[in-house]
């Protein structure tokens, strides 16, 4: 059992009809668009024509969507464009659109992609709810689950997706062997069928297995030889295979560096191996040394991506993609902005995201992630050189600013064998969200919510403005109520959940705060790490001084004395009790907005969001009293409010 | 594979002769008493005349050992004497006694217990020496390891084991079905061919999975209906079995409270149904609210065994025993005693300790623990109304001080499948000492660490001496590392190991510190909790005032600024500094100790321990430096001596 999600109408035959114009029909991705279209009740009666439009600029996924006289008309040059474009008319009918004017749509991001950190057993790591619906036992499942969920994929626009974690091992590693290779191919097809690529993780270290090889260098001939014949294995299994998502010198991870070779060379081999079958290589830029002595103070976590990857611009090859973190440290609730963007010109570039809630909130917490993307997408990086239209990072990783052949965003998947997909049913706007902006990164984060909650909830004002506001409030109060001024980490180690403020202080990955009586931060301008001076101009001058650091990043870079007066005119303690006391309120408000929607939304799910809203109250709470006992415990600075601190 | 441990002599025949005189030769008992004799190289070509004593002094566990004209005589009254009697001769003259005056030993204390924490999947809990050897995969092992087993614990005295962990659960529920209860009947036939009775730990909830019962009500009639029913069926299939142990309304299992019962109500209606047969059960004190709020500072977990058990005294069958910890909180390196030990004068008491090193140091850290145990066994409760000799602690559990008929000291063990069973070669100095301190609370740590040195290690003085002196100084040195003068609990959560000084702090567990900057300590005074008040005189009045409170324990007591003067001389911070430092130093001390054996000791037990104190050089320096970088970061007070802090 599994809910619908925001595709939650009845399919049914509704006595449409659809004419073809100069497609393919035997297609089973054409055949799959029209079969949701004949499903949808939405277009119950309706004439849908289906246009090959031979209109070069809109690409292979692009679409126009257009009324004429009653039919509708889908335009666009290739089948699997059809299906997202189908996919799209039926949202846009559900959300009342009329298309009175048409509507010309062409994916902003060539890569648009989902990672799933699935293991063979079934457990997903970071995942949050439920087991995999990939594997379990250590096989490959599929069932209308799989089916049901290349739907929803195709839906929004996502067009690739990596079915296992990253840290492959075991069972996984037969993924691309006869053991399982037979079923990657069935689900490939089927996923092909929606318009979605599938991609595996791919174990870097898997010939070291092989006794023949007994290695992973690079530059070994017997290496390059073991990839290139398992290529070809791969390939003449499975003709359509997109490619590899790698992640390698990484928390334990081998890689390149455990043979003295650099990113590029390990990452480079593979690419040669996989480019005669037209494959990509998706080379994870995670790289920091998670050995490190928390007493060491010259060592920054921070700027490991950079200082193992900028000096390699240009040295890629052409079919490989480096997949960056929007942040220097581990999708916190705010950092700023990985100075890696902007700091390589020659060099295939897609943003990782994450919206599996790892460290905000796990799917317990409401946390509408998709504002906090679009501010890391609009970032101004002053990349220098560019040849093509903006420097913003959504135009970096859309390829534009360097006219790279392949660029793009992705996001650690929310998703899981729950009925609701998502754990939290409010938090599979998120999953409908990280797609649309991946398609149009331009579309606000409210009408992106709207879109979601139309669909999802139906259009009744309260519904619509009740959820919407709940949504848009989630990421600042879980802000709030979290690390402050964007330190980070003072969350429970390997959970990653609930408060623990020296829970990573004294540990080995790199992530302190060395809060004392006095100061708070770990200074990273000249004076100290030097990590500020990694971002182009003016960034580098802006991060360096106190005086124009923004508020929000205040404690990232710069070791601070809790009486430090913010540009908002308070102090960073009586700053970091106000916004706890507020974190916790919001909930409040959140839940008051819930409550009215009581016989507005369907019973179950109504009782669901409870369920976590409830928990959230409570955790909201021990968020504040944690973090804030945590300070004054250590400054005995009182509230100037006088509230109550334990 | 398995070690000898401390019976590490070649068993082979040794031309002994063995003269019974008035036993029943054909008890399994004895068999494996005379099998010993005959086996032991020490006694080769010896006559050893076994003689039935009926001498009431002795008891039915008692021996009198002695050497005339070259023949070794033991007496005793009952076989199952006569094995440990046999043991004890071995051992004895393995450490080179003559036995020129004959020996008469007496067990102080009636039952003389180690708990298994075994699960049926052969995970142990706490366990940090390998898997369970009594289960796997679900079902029950006996095998050689089982009788080496037997033989360990036979040879210095214990009489009695607790194979299953206390949280009973899933499959352990059948360990009194018919499932299973033939292979108990077995396991426990073996260990009584050793003189060691068998028990388990029950689940006090069995009856709610009877949907004829539901329930597990100490009242209801289908409950003890239930039991009786149980019990018979357990006796029918195994007629000597001795008892259960109970662990109830703690830590989320259920119990009396559950049904608004007490603790007494639900021991007696178990014990009531067993007694028919002779069975004991054995009830846990270690009751308590796991799901306090840590903003709660009136609640004092400190008080819970007392406040639940104290004036139930006199209200327990004959057949129950209590089962109490040391201190009051939970087998931290440093506690006061309970004072529930000195507050019942009516009811069967046993100490528990635990020798599985959970919290000092989990066997990969030397930590000998007899002289701590020492130490609580020699504090004077001031016990009142005593009717027998003394009313120390060690008086109390053995009975004496007010005639109980039960009465004893168990241990939660150290034991698992490891090579070397305890994980630590070093670790079996517990599992021996404390048998030999349950037999003769008497007996010195230095002189119990000496016997097991010289059975162990041989005689070479060198070894002795190093070893002696590492033991000795093994427990003081982890205090000295570890959380400060009694506050205990900076230890990583869940794990309990390795230091995380707010590990505990903003939890449920009820174990606080409260450090600020000024100040650090729960007041359990008659100001505070009032926890002092709970002892005899003149220990209530020692406590609550800091001035007479003894040092060790002054954080345990008081909430204090750091910059109080201890008895010592020295501030409370520099205390913490110059401890930390000084305990790094001890392993140093010890490491050095032990580099001095090689080639005295035998190679692979050499490695093993030198493994071992490589890690625990390393740790004992993160405990050092994340305790002191804690204390320095809240309050800024430099060391004195210019030490380097974080």
């Amino acid at each position: 059992m599994y809910s619908k999600l925001w595709l939650n109408y009845e399919a049914k035959e509704n006595g449409a009809i659809v004419i073809s114009e100069g497609f393919d029909t035997s297609k089973p991705v054409y055949i799959n668009a029209v079969k949701e279209l004949l499903n949808a009740g939405i277009l119950s009666e309706s004439t849908i024509r289906i246009v090959k439009a031979c209109d070069e600029s809109l690409g292979e996924e692009g679409y126009i969507l257009s009324n004429e006289n009653g039919d509708y008309i889908i335009k666009a040059n290739t089948e699997k464009a059809v299906i997202y474009g189908s996919f799209r008319l039926i949202n846009l009918l559900r959300c009342g659109e009329k298309l009175s004017v048409s509507k010309k749509e062409i994916p902003a991001n060539p890569l648009r992609m989902l990672n799933h950190w699935d293991n063979m057993d079934g457990s997903i790591e970071r995942g949050y709810s439920g087991s995999s619906f990939f594997f379990e036992n250590n096989d490959v499942v599929i069932n209308r689950r799989t089916e049901e969920y290349a739907r929803f994929v195709a839906s929004v626009g996502y067009n690739g997706i990596v079915i296992n974690n990253v840290n492959v091992k075991q069972a996984a590693c037969d993924l691309i062997n006869d053991r399982f290779i037979d079923k990657v191919k069935a689900l490939s097809e089927l996923f092909d069928s929606y318009g979605v690529k599938l991609y595996l993780s791919l174990n870097y270290a898997a010939p070291i297995e092989d006794p023949a090889v007994a290695s992973a260098d690079p530059l070994d001939e017997k290496v390059i030889a073991w990839w290139e014949e398992k290529m070809k294995y791969i390939y003449s299994k499975i003709p359509g295979f997109a490619g590899f998502l790698v992640k390698a010198d990484s928390e334990g991870r081998p890689g390149p560096f455990t043979y003295g070779r650099n990113q590029a060379e390990g990452a480079n081999m593979l690419a040669r191996a996989i480019k005669p079958y037209g494959g990509v290589i998706i080379w994870r830029c995670f790289v920091y040394n998670c050995r490190q002595d928390w007493r060491d103070l010259k060592t920054d976590r921070a700027r490991a991506a950079y200082d193992y990857f900028h000096n390699l611009d240009g040295l890629f090859e052409e079919n490989v993609v480096l997949q960056i973190k929007n942040g220097p440290m581990d999708f916190q609730v705010r950092e700023p902005v990985t100075p890696l963007f902007g700091g390589m010109e020659k060099t295939n570039q897609m943003i990782e995201f994450q919206i599996a809630q790892e460290y905000t909130g796990q799917q317990r917490h409401i946390c509408y992630l998709i504002p906090w993307f679009k501010e890391v997408l609009s970032f101004e990086t002053y990349a220098k050189n560019a040849i093509g239209n903006g420097t913003t990072v959504k135009d970096i990783v859309s390829g534009r600013t360097y006219k790279r052949p392949m660029a793009g965003m992705c996001a650690v998947t929310n998703t899981g064998n729950d009925y609701n997909w998502t754990g939290h049913d409010l938090a599979a706007a998120n999953l409908y969200g990280f797609g649309r902006l991946c398609f149009d990164p331009e579309l606000s984060a409210e009408d992106i919510a709207k879109e979601w909650i139309a669909l999802t909830f139906g259009s009744n004002e309260k519904v619509v403005n009740n959820i919407l506001k709940m949504l848009m409030m989630s990421w600042p109060a879980y802000e709030k109520y979290n690390a402050p001024l964007g330190i980070g980490w003072m969350v429970a180690p390997h959970e990653h959940y609930g408060p623990d403020p020296d829970g990573y202080e004294y540990s080995m990955w790199g992530t302190y705060h060395k809060a004392n009586h006095e100061t708070i931060g770990l200074e990273r301008n000249s004076t100290g790490t030097g990590y500020a001076g990694l971002y182009n101009e003016p960034w580098a001058s802006c991060y360096e001084k106190v005086e124009t650091t923004p508020d929000e990043l205040m404690l990232f870079f710069h070791k601070m004395p809790y009486t430090h007066v913010l540009k908002s005119g308070k102090t960073i303690i009586q700053h970091i009790y106000d916004t706890h006391f507020e974190g916790a309120e919001d909930v409040e408000v959140m839940n008051s907005l819930w409550q009215e929607l009581k016989g507005l939304v369907p019973e179950d799910s109504f009782e669901r969001v409870n369920g976590r809203l409830e928990h959230q109250l409570y955790h909201s709470k021990e968020w504040r009293d944690v973090i804030n006992s945590y300070f004054y415990r250590k400054t005995l600075i009182p509230d100037e409010k006088g509230r109550e601190l334990y």
